[in-house]
């Protein structure tokens, strides 16, 4: 049977556009937050300021590998528009994640995430050029609901 | 600073090699998980039988969404060459995320994971071609070691 849109689950989902360039010249990687759409799908609460971490991993003991956007919203669209970047050789960078999650902010200074995606960089072309993708965000509560089974 | 290949904080990295390709026709999304290498970067165990286990997440209530492969090893190279599909519409797809996870086969009957990889299907093709990639698997206990920073 074909499953249609309806029995996906959810009513939409959460989506981040993120944008990736390598500058092979000045040995540099640069990550674009972009944008978030559908932030509705992650939570149910209304009133949160939103924030996306963006993390290199395998970390490295000498370059940071963790970055955070300012805090937006609320809405159901955010517009982030912020440059990260680190140095690192292309080779190097070809064995990372990149994991990206969205969270909300807390008066406890917990970070609190709702959702993520992870961006293999096996395949990162070196050509300069800036590839720009919507990517899906798993809310945290299916990764825990999967594991269980 | 630049770090180098040495400094990104494993000997090698592990990858998974997965085929991707969407019938239109048929309205079946096709998943070929077809080799593992640099196992040994995953576990320090080298005598362990090793498995793939593939999600469509989030998991529809109506049809299966969980997948493993046979056991193969010990070997740092493993080749699978096996097929999974799911019947669904490209609309439903495009709002899934693909969840891959290397596990070892344990007595106590409890999955054991060493390491995954997340592939967003936001943006997959419907053109019936099949897209080959290697995806960097990332190590668990460098998630676990993340998420307390």
């Amino acid at each position: 049977t074909v499953f249609d849109d309806d029995e996906a689950g959810t009513f939409g989902t959460a989506q981040i556009q993120i944008g990736l360039q390598y500058d092979d010249k000045k040995k540099r990687f640069k990550i674009f937050v972009m944008q978030l759409c559908n932030v509705g799908a992650l939570t149910q609460q209304q009133d949160q300021k939103i924030y996306v971490r963006v993390a290199v991993l395998p970390c490295s003991e000498t370059t940071s590998c963790l970055f955070r956007t300012e805090s937006l919203g609320p809405s159901d669209t955010l517009v982030y528009k912020e440059l990260f970047w680190v140095s690192i050789s292309h080779s190097a960078l070809c064995r990372k994640t990149l994991r990206i999650d969205v969270c909300s902010v807390k008066q406890s200074h917990h970070e609190h995430c709702l959702g993520g995606a992870e961006i293999s960089l096996a395949e990162v072309n070196c050509s300069g050029e800036k590839s720009t993708c919507w990517y899906n965000l798993l809310a945290d509560k299916h990764l825990k609901k999967q594991s269980k089974k």
